[in-house]
């Protein structure tokens, strides 16, 4: 069902007439607009989105909300903040939260919002850069001149250069970020109607969630002033309407050669879906330990489910004969038109074969890769805090450009953001984590392997997580810092035994990292940049890139759709939670829902669904109408678009959002938030209403 | 690797060059063993060879090894045995357990023992029965008839008979046991060296394993005499000794169809894998719960571990794609020399598209069938004798012919076992494993299926297990008996809520099941047959039919393999034990042998691997010699074997056993298990020795 549209897209410059696509804002299709929709965004509009939209660097899109650094996004975004801010007695996941006064506002112990203020397109110099290079020096040199670009750019702590690889490589655009790091908590409801439904609703449409929270930016202690934000639509949206959403998709991989869509397919999906359904059974369980494992588990358990769910979804994507066919197809067609010219076959010819030769060498190497080096071995907040310290103190005295990437100087913020995060961190949680990645670890690599044998020694899975937690200090952010301050001699030194386990593993680690940058990771991008070309060559660049978390635009409808052979309606309302509520979570709404029930309006809009195409990294990003107005908030997609990472199909996939109204008529009804409506919704004379519920 | 001998088995009238194949006992391949290892089977050697096995109608294997009823087979066999005789001040699972005299041996709650009495082929009976009919009258004619043959020949309760389909139902073989239904426990070692390594070492070589107990049929309760047993060799096998076990492989898939192996492929194993490692994580971390629930659960989680290594490799094994392809193209083969004759082509052509149409129907109803009628959606043994209870009602007062095949007559003692066994069942655990599979029938059927609606209303999982857990009597043998003998009757006015809950599913089950017999098995089951008499007319029947849990002989020798490069010996022996021992579970031995360290003979063999082709269900098969003695115990394969169950390839698959000298060292050295010795290598004068240490 899907296979059309996205062949299309994959191979042609044929006009986009589906609704596909997560567009650059440099390169927006708004003559296929006009054409199909009749509003055509002129470049003036495009920068106001732009400018109005926001990213958390955690992995999800938002967006300003008002002049006074009002930020708009989910509740699942902000909820690892909103776990952090509570305690066994202030539980704000529970209860929901609500500051009735600016001073009332919490900060985040760890979240960081970007503004994407400029593009510009590198490609020709770092074309120019690695001109005639392969293998490592390939490699090293586009790393090295990625490092010296962002860091011309990032001028300051507030400033955040990416260099984006788009097309796999065909182009590559510098973006550079405004970056807030000191944001607060304003308002978040209950997770019970966040989540209602919870993971037997996650990614399902007819949809009832109130999915939504606000935070705010500030600088130099105040809120932070912007010249830019999307106003509060009056009406929202209805069937048929044209919708936007502007938003970071993390990744898609429709531009992935067969053999890497195999490699998906036949290796990494299924060994990740077993891995993490392992791991949800484990912190299921876990919770049953008492309330407040629950709580400080919740976070976790939910981003395995999500992502159990979202592998699914891909997983039978590629399973799909008839879609992966289409791919096949796809794929031959492309590489006989560069076959039939004896340039192009030149250039590109060898770049599939290249590519499939680097995945067979990453079979050999997953399992270590993914183990050792990607820390699949070691989950632990802990671990990743030891191992970042141990690396930093190697990687930090080296020039910016010889350094590994995540060390970069226009990372440094990220990192530093990430050592010394003020978040809790839950020993019992951790030493559950660790054992049970100790174990697979074990279990993957096999007992007799020389590294299983080196890590654990005589000591089970079970006896080294909790030595190496309990004995270790770094949940104290004051030690982290001496350790990150004190450079290769404290680390050297340092008699924690959390940095004894990654000084251990650390050589290892970084004897694969090398093989894998240097053998593999370097063939792979530098011939999917070819592959990229020769489409460029072939087919034109009237064509978007895959998702790599960056800022894009897509446009499309509300719109419903047909499953199992029933029409599934495109919005929902609000006295349908009610009918949905059982009593028994995750089906249970709370008590200030079921309080407000009768002054609720029941046919107000809930939630909705669109055929903007959209992926995970979409969530929190606002849905605008052509005039940018707020009209709702992307926080899902249907099932049918969990195959949107290698293909749309305008049929069925679609994007799923809480509807601008529902969002008011809650905060007014049910949470009385006066002070965040008026500032949402800002009315001529200022009213006096009922004191705040929540 | 292991595609070339697989292809020639499935396609080949060839002589089996390989030591490839699980033969039935009516059609051994005598002469090939001569003409490769210089030793004729004669049929007097196979008589008595099959009337010394056994098979533990549970899913094991098992040889008698004495003339008193003495039998021998796995630890991990009579595991659940075991772990039912304990409790938590008794832990037998833990300290092992040995009984002195013949009166403190201790009966097994639900054990039964078949020993295969007869063999007879009742093919054309069957084929004469079913004769030109199609569907629902072909697979109700042919379940008729089978239970009519199974009735005829099972005259009392110590007879089991089985009509065996085999070759896909190229033949029909009625099978007759002598069945013991009074078994009980002899000896079995501590769990720390039966399964020393655990799951890490599972599936793996080399090996270190006591995985051996001994139990005792009885009758009249008295112990059983036996007129054929295997006496215990004189000194065991070396590498390149040939070598015989005779077992029970529960099953193999390697005559499917492509269109079935794709299923097996991209459907039922990705699922399976994803089920059952949730359920691993769950029951890992319920093990925390404290040590009589980590007592009560290890049975289980040791069959979801064991399930999810096997799972995997079959998995792997048809992941690769040289191996697939080659049996893409044997079935090519097959089907352009049916296609060249018109006559074959008249009987036989349609049949793998039948099969593959089927396939597709079975996918549109695999959900419900699975976790409706197959009971994922209700993992809890209180709600598998519910069902039992509920459907043996409506069932057994129907003609024998009419009703479904596991309440036929021949099935009674086995459904009464099961139903009357006094082992005993924890109520925890009941609802975990409920609670998890409930969660999982909601997820995969999703929340608005009628059927989830209709079982949850608006409970929970975890409500309504812990109502229907708690709220039940069938913990109780005597409530199960009245409800059985009660019939219809009772079981509609019981009050019981387990009984409610499969009243209430029983309707929706049976219609799944309806359909599922008369639209999709009977269609496979007549096609396949179709394609294994087209392979007997093209290629001959000297080819050996997929297991079937059914009592098959193979052949082979001690051999060693090279696995990454490196070569891995045949021969474990004992001192490489205590190498292994780190103190640590799963790497830490048990007392005893700790304190017998410096008493054992450190190069005594422990554990060996055999060319042997074994496929799960063979666990606790005898290794005999040519002279028909017991020269070792096959208790598991290597992880290479996994692939068995699509193909053999005799350069690494390999059987693994626990060498007889160890058991005998062990038994003498380590457990002091003088009368159990005496019993298994009677010697002239009987000796005296210190007092039993186990």
């Amino acid at each position: 069902m899907r296979h059309l549209a996205v062949v299309a897209a994959l191979v042609g410059a044929l006009p986009a007439l589906a609704d596909e696509g997560m567009w650059t804002y440099n390169n927006f299709p708004s003559a296929a607009v006009k054409s199909k929709y009749g509003f055509e965004p002129t470049p003036q509009w495009l920068d106001k989105v732009r400018l109005s939209s926001a990213r958390l660097a955690g992995g999800c899109s938002a967006s300003f909300v008002s002049a006074n650094g009002l930020v708009m996004t989910n509740h699942h975004c902000t909820r690892g903040c909103i776990e952090q801010l509570s305690t066994a007695q202030k539980d704000y996941i529970a209860n929901g939260f609500y500051a009735k006064t600016l001073a009332d506002e919490i900060q985040c112990p760890a979240m960081e919002i970007n503004q994407l203020a400029e593009i510009t397109d590198v490609t020709d110099r770092l074309n120019t850069a690695t001109q005639g290079r392969t293998g490592k020096e390939y490699s090293d040199t586009l790393k090295a001149e990625m490092s010296k670009i962002e860091k011309e750019c990032a001028t300051s702590d507030q400033v955040r250069c990416d260099v984006v690889t788009l097309y796999q490589g065909g182009k590559y655009n510098l973006y550079k970020y405004r970056r807030f790091q000191d944001v607060r908590l304003v308002f978040a409801p209950e997770h019970a109607i966040a989540f209602f439904g919870g993971d037997p609703d996650n990614f399902e449409f007819p949809r009832y969630d109130l999915d939504v929270s606000f935070v705010r930016v500030y600088q130099d202690g105040k809120s932070a002033p912007q010249n830019h934000y999307f106003k509060w639509s009056k009406s929202g949206v209805k069937e048929g309407d044209l919708t936007f959403i502007s938003g970071h998709p993390g990744r898609t991989s429709r531009g992935l050669t067969i053999a890497e869509l195999e490699y998906h397919r036949d290796v990494v999906l299924p060994k990740t879906l077993m891995f993490m359904s392992e791991m949800r059974g484990m912190i299921t369980e876990f919770q049953k330990r008492g309330p407040e494992q629950k709580r400080i588990s919740n976070n976790m358990l939910f981003g395995v489910e999500n992502g159990v769910k979202a592998q699914k979804g891909r997983h039978e994507a590629l399973l799909d004969k008839a879609f992966f066919a289409q791919k096949v197809a796809a794929e031959q067609e492309l590489r006989q038109k560069v076959n039939a010219s004896p340039e192009l076959k030149q250039k590109y010819g060898a770049a599939w074969d290249e590519i499939a030769k680097a995945q067979e060498q990453l079979k050999n190497i997953r399992k270590d890769y993914t183990f050792i080096e990607k820390n699949a071995g070691f989950s632990s907040q802990m671990y990743s805090l030891a191992m970042a310290l141990v690396r930093g103190a190697e990687e930090l005295p080296k020039e910016n450009g010889q350094r590994l990437r995540e060390f970069a100087d226009s990372n440094l913020p990220a990192l530093k953001a990430q050592l010394f995060s003020p978040a809790p961190i839950y020993p019992e949680l951790e030493i559950a984590r660790l054992e049970f990645s100790l174990t697979k670890l074990r279990e993957e690599l096999g007992s007799d392997h020389p590294f299983v044998k080196k890590v654990l020694g005589k000591e089970s899975p079970l006896t080294l997580a909790t030595r190496v937690v309990n004995g270790s200090q770094l949940r104290d952010v004051k030690v982290r810092q001496q350790l990150f301050e004190g450079g290769k001699k404290a680390i050297t030194e340092s008699k924690d035994p959390m940095i004894a386990l990654a000084r251990l593993v650390e050589p290892d680690a970084r004897a694969i990292r090398k093989n894998y940058d240097e053998n593999i990771d370097s063939v792979i991008r530098k011939n999917s940049e070819l592959v990229a070309k020769a489409k460029f060559d072939v087919y034109g660049t009237n064509v978007y890139p895959d998702a790599t978390f960056s800022l894009r635009l897509s446009y499309g409808s509300v719109k419903g759709y047909t499953e199992d052979g029933k029409k599934v309606a495109p919005v929902t309302v609000m006295g349908g939670t009610f009918d949905r509520h059982t009593g028994e979570d995750p089906f249970a709404l709370p008590k200030t829902w079921l309080d407000a029930k009768n002054k609720i309006k029941a046919n107000t809009p809930m939630n909705f669904a669109s055929t903007n195409d959209i992926i995970g990294g979409n969530s929190g990003s606002p849905v605008i109408n052509k005039d940018a107005e707020i009209v709702g908030l992307v926080f899902d997609g249907n099932i049918q678009s969990l195959g949107g990472e290698f293909g749309f199909d305008e049929s069925v996939n679609r994007a799923v959002s809480v509807h601008s109204e529902a969002i008011s008529e809650s905060l007014k009804t049910v949470y009385g938030a006066t002070r965040l409506l008026e500032e949402l919704r800002p009315t001529k004379a200022p009213t006096v209403k009922s004191p705040p519920a929540g």
